[in-house]
């Protein structure tokens, strides 16, 4: 059988340590991830645009220009990975997140949801969509170690 | 010129009379337009499982179950449109409005988002990806009147 | 709103009456559905080919030939309709029906399963991929009009 | 000439030794193929839902959440493939097999059956949409001795 | 079941009137078609090019013109067709027939081979590839009647 | 053979009347085709965006609303055609047009350039890719005579 | 710059040393490049059905099968291809040379076609929607060193 | 978090030292990026036809040739990359700048265009549905350096 790496993308919650956690479990169960995501650093992905392309006074269009620039990086690394795992956190909106959920879907790419159960009257169209919804990131650590060498804990 | 039928399909909160205010208003503009929509009838769309398949006592696959088959309903009628209006209003936390825009993002289909000022920050992503970002049922209108006729108010 | 002709393609098992059942409901609904199915006729359905392509004796290209024949038929009918009803029956493998399950899934076109519970185990990547599973005709007339109109029973 | 590694994915039965016997009559044939497969130990397979996300009782949940988890696997190694071998036993319903070679068909991924004739005319749909349809895993290491280097037994 | 009118492409010979028969057969049989084919009217075809866009001595220009206008043509009506069917005569190469066959398998849409045996081995890759390979006209009209309608003849 | 109606966008150019020499050329014809086109009120176009959304006083931003606004009608409408038309005049940088057109060769779909000797040189890889260079909209009607009846002038 | 390497598919004719002398011209040439191709021993090619699958004696089906068992290897090769190179030769009547350039173009695949002027009219079609006709395998190799390196001889 | 190399594709205007400035400060700022570009040496570039294939006395068809054998090279390489750049320069109609353009928004792929602000009205669409306008390539340095690592400058 192949030793295939496997690609997983971090999307959605940027303030609690789940992404650690994932790739901790992960590379101490040995298995073959390369996990990407989106740019973590809060400050510097709301000043992507301005950042890197100069002044915007309007707040609607700074955005925009950032959301422009976030998305060569999101995009390209959706479409590259294997597996989206699609965090949603108690704080903040997280649009973003939802919004990378219904692009999985979209490419047929098998996507993970991790959330508590209150959110999930809310997110029941996003679960519906997903082939799992996880609790803990642990659980995430779970799914790809089966997914990947067919064990469970 | 062709006489063209488009399709809209209108995504998002249903909890205000936005929807209404659009068909009115493209109809006293004499568009020729067909709108379609989730089902709007929020109870109804919360039991469309239990409702059509029997009772299930755990909230989760309640949802699970009244998601899966309200999806036919979104699917569907998402692929059929010719532009979708995605409308985030000011309660719950309308995951699955962004959910849609996302799938239609990744389908190549143009949308435009409807939302207040306030939720600008949040929705970056989702309005970056948008053809028009509208404050009023009323400048959805004025798009629809222009992308069909040519005419500005 | 509008008024939407819906294609439902009623795939699987053809020894029970469980396609008129749901004409039959969904007609007395009032709901604007076009069904399409493949042959149910299951001695035309099995001389496919040689019925039109002359004798052949050899019994595996005798099937060859009546199944590229059906094929022209469902593929048509599957990639043209909006909503995919897979029916398993007690008799039989009933493997087509699981084959046109995987199309459809593939095709990102939804479908419903309908089968009885003790299929339930064996059935389960069929399900998990569908956006319901019934299990009366009648569920699934049910299913439609919500659907369609947004009204439960 | 290229020293292309070709994929092959084996999908379908999991209680005999077919895999093994392609994969040993591969290697002693020298041929440079990356095989994948779904998870084959079988209970695992049954848990892997409530073997990552926890406890659920009832029994259809139970095999949805399996499902879900086992789905992320065989989607991306199908879709990863070259080329897809589903084979059909003599036990159980196999539903599963059908449906993968289903999904194969519709991507336009080549595959081929290996069942015994007593399947053939139950399998007519699935063999007429397979590039082969052999009836011993010799058979299937021998079409893919000549696909990848073009020498015949 | 529906009425559909099924849209049939009649590709490749043009110089004997097997298109007429099978229109001639298929209207006979009360069945709802709607054909497209190439332009059949071999100098008017040849000049497609030069005969709209004006004069061009070079040969292999002129034929490049001819060809660009015709797969205007061609193209939009295998694209628009349910079925294809593919005649090669005993005449010229045709190697536009076996082409517009790897255009139509390459877009997963069902065509049928229409040619005499001595043809068979070197056909064999475009017969591999379609759902049926018929004899006569009337074998194509056999075929289309039961799939649109279920009857044999 | 069936009397489908022919789909035509007209791109580029809005500054001189080759537009509606084609449409009465057409219509002179008898030609069974639907015209579509972007909004050719060139000050409309320019407030697409303002005239619908509000002012907007950074001139960059205002050209991203209206451009925004304008391609929910370009891009439906273009992917609504069978054949694009794709004019190059001898005023402005016209980037819109090739832009069109990379848009309709990449959709695979075929398309005319209409445009005068002297730019040749610069439309080479725009040219490659279309079906015909066409000079004058009379070439054009003869063209689509053609193409819809097969008829040379 | 990088230094990637290009893959090629030789489609068509194999009595020839065409391909030999585009690998060893290339070779020369130091160009990067991974060449593929069918089965070139014709009676291998002819026996790939019986040779792996067990006799059969009609021809039409012994075709049907070696026909299936090579469409493993020329689908797979061709959709992995960067660029296709299609030979026609004097010999056979080489449909399968153009069915691959069907396969090619609906792909989206470019592809450079090699042949005689004495074929000129009977591929017009196939040589229209290749990006360039050659008339040696010189040729083929000075526009891949071109392709690759942007050198001309 | 993976480290992973980006293809970026450098289209449009051949007379400047834009790429070189990118390449530079890429390597500088030490980011993983594999660069590619059609031929940028103009001469060859107009002669890749007849340089390869033979002379050609017609202009016209001099240039189709040419462009044909220049879209092998860059139809490939844009399919290839994860980001495009585009830039337009002060000389030149640049029309195959925003042909490339419009070929990779069709796509889904994302791109960043560059050019001054003189040409914004001009470039409206293209830089509409681009990720981002730069007016410098160092701006681009600064927007890939973000995209892979997440720093600002």
């Amino acid at each position: 059988m192949n030793q295939r790496t496997w690609t997983v993308y971090l999307a959605g919650e940027i303030h609690s340590d789940w992404r650690e956690r994932i790739e901790v479990g992960t590379r101490e169960a040995g298995l073959p991830i390369s996990f990407s995501a989106p740019v973590t650093d809060h400050s510097a992905s709301d000043d992507a645009g301005v950042g890197t392309l100069g002044e915007e006074s309007e707040p609607f269009w700074r955005d925009h220009m950032g959301a422009g620039v976030n998305a060569i990086r999101t995009q390209t690394l959706i479409r590259d990975a294997d597996v989206v795992v699609v965090r949603f956190g108690d704080k903040y909106r997280q649009w973003n997140a939802a919004f990378d959920a219904g692009h999985a879907a979209a490419l047929g790419k098998p996507y993970v949801t991790l959330h508590d159960e209150e959110f999930d009257h809310a997110l029941k169209e996003v679960d519906r969509a997903a082939q799992a919804t996880a609790r803990t990131a642990e659980q995430v650590v779970d799914i790809l170690r089966y997914v990947i060498t067919g064990n469970l804990p």
